[in-house]
């Protein structure tokens, strides 16, 4: 158990990261803990979810309804319990997934709060394969990719929380799935944990080359979770009527003007389709995601690894490690224990 | 009426283009005119068409079944009138859509023959807006593109033979069409001819900016004909839910190494889909397009421009303008003259 102060520690923003994000684009601090007014509760955090589009949030790009002035508390998805509630619907103790932002207390209306049943899952997935990232990998596979059985699904990024929910519904839908991950040790894991029928390691020698071998009648289903050089090699080794699957673009975050995309010529030879998946459009769908797939985990078909590092003070640094690819699953920072 | 030779004049394929085509990459010779054997016919090459792709050919890329040696005959689409026939199906006299290649005359066994009605319209719209190029321009926009009514739609290339129909079907169908071409002459034209609501000149300033102003509910459909730099300033444009049919990179196919392509970063933002067009798809489409097509051309609604050159001999050079963007019009080449 963490020791319990009367403060408030809170990481900041501090500026607009050049290229990868470094520690120093963060700041730190305390504050009072706040006292919930009538309808809202206080919530303890007990853990932050890193995910990469944080780095555009602190581009202070349009596309994002936050936007950040240094000195604010960085954005963030959590799952908490609440301490102290003047609320109806909430009572203390409750777990909760609630975007606390990165720091130990934080008040909420109950405005887009999810409540959390521990006997379902660990309460951790929720920010992982039972949460945004699951919702992404699950409706931008089934509703955009749309894969049948008997198909070629690539995944990039395939043990990230992204990359896990979306390589293993297309197995679990009698697809085959084949991962793109940068370690033996990832594609060892991709393979072994989360049943894909192979996985390439995109660091050793010839992407394309390595996928030709991988996906012998080609790719029905590419599912994009980088963009960049990846999406170039998956263009080269394209099925006809493939289904291209835009979702992240994890290289183009760090850099201030837009990189140059993939030429796309075998996009028209292989009269494909690439669609841009963007997850607030599929919210509607996160009951049935959790239906799915907490039935699947809990009869074991369904796995997940989650990269948990200790201590909200460390966040910064964990965030780093994550944009320079470091994590191994879903990357999360435990902020405060878990309390019963 | 052009002299009649006993010798076949033909245009030869004699090297690989390096960058944009030149006259040098092209010969010349005559042979023997031949004679039809049993179930073969002979005819007379009345226009070439020239098209983008040949300079894709002429790579001895393997997305096209012809493959050039140096010295073969230049491949390509022609109308022809049939000058001896020992095929019960077509008689002398007979006007047909061939693949002829450069050459003035040609035997063929009647696969692949579509036989033509000057009645319809003039033949040589079974090389533009009543063949190929207007199938493309037509299934690509109506199958792929999906316009509705009072949607925007954005055509490149827009007074070639394949944007030329995409604008006036998108137009006919009830959707503002914007064109983007290369001249003031051609901007006017598809203003004034083909009933652009709006067409911009890329090669003055700004296209991201000019297609703001001509677009300012954004671009719900864009059919590209082009590629490059035309494609990244379309992206920039995009509404919500935007559909872009990838119809030809005009700029690659001069190149031996393709070029990047565009930032797909706004695809995603737009939840966009890009889809790849490829007119062989369509065939059976051909009848629908003549009729619906051919029907609007009687009654006015629909115009089309050729820019025809004179005589075989000057198809190379024809040729070598159309791929530096200096026709207006579809390109075709007066091989003879049509006879009655």
């Amino acid at each position: 158990m963490t020791a319990v102060s009367d403060r408030n520690h809170r990481i900041t923003f501090q500026r607009s990261p050049k290229g990868l994000p470094v520690a120093e684009d963060f700041g730190a601090d305390t504050t009072p803990i706040p006292t919930p007014g009538p309808g809202q509760f206080l919530s303890r955090t007990v853990y932050l979810s890193l995910d990469p589009y944080y780095r555009n949030v602190m581009k202070n790009s349009q596309i994002y309804a936050d936007r950040l002035n240094p000195g604010d508390v960085m954005v963030g998805e959590t799952v908490a319990q609440i301490v102290e509630s003047r609320h109806t619907d909430f009572r203390a103790g409750d777990y909760i997934a609630v975007r606390n932002g990165w720091q130990e207390y934080a008040l909420s209306s109950g405005q887009g709060v999810r409540r959390l049943d521990p006997a379902v899952a660990p309460i951790s997935a929720a920010l992982g394969v039972l949460g945004m990232p699951g919702l992404t990998g699950y409706a931008g596979l089934v509703y955009l990719g749309e894969p049948k059985p008997g198909e070629t699904v690539v995944v990039s990024a395939a043990t990230g929380a992204v990359g896990t929910t979306a390589g293993q519904v297309a197995r679990l839908v009698g697809a085959r799935a084949v991962g793109i991950a940068g370690s033996d040790e990832k594609c060892e894991f991709a393979v072994r944990e989360l049943g894909y029928a192979a996985c390439v390691n995109y660091k050793k020698g010839d992407l394309a080359a390595q996928l030709k071998e991988a996906c012998p009648t080609g790719v029905d289903v590419y599912f994009d979770n980088v963009g960049g050089d990846t999406l170039t090699a998956v263009l080269r080794n394209l099925a006809r009527g493939a289904r291209i699957v835009l979702c992240g673009m994890i290289e183009a975050y760090s850099l201030d003007t837009p990189p140059a995309g993939p030429f796309l010529g075998p996009v028209v030879g292989a009269r494909a389709t690439m669609r841009g998946l963007v997850v607030y459009d599929h919210m509607h769908r996160m009951d049935e995601m959790t239906r799915v797939i907490g039935g699947w985990i809990r009869s074991g078909q369904f796995r997940y690894r989650e990269d948990v590092t200790d201590g909200l003070a460390q966040a910064p640094e964990a965030f780093c490690r994550l944009m320079r690819g470091g994590n191994f699953g879903k990357a999360l920072v435990r902020v405060s224990a878990e309390r019963s």
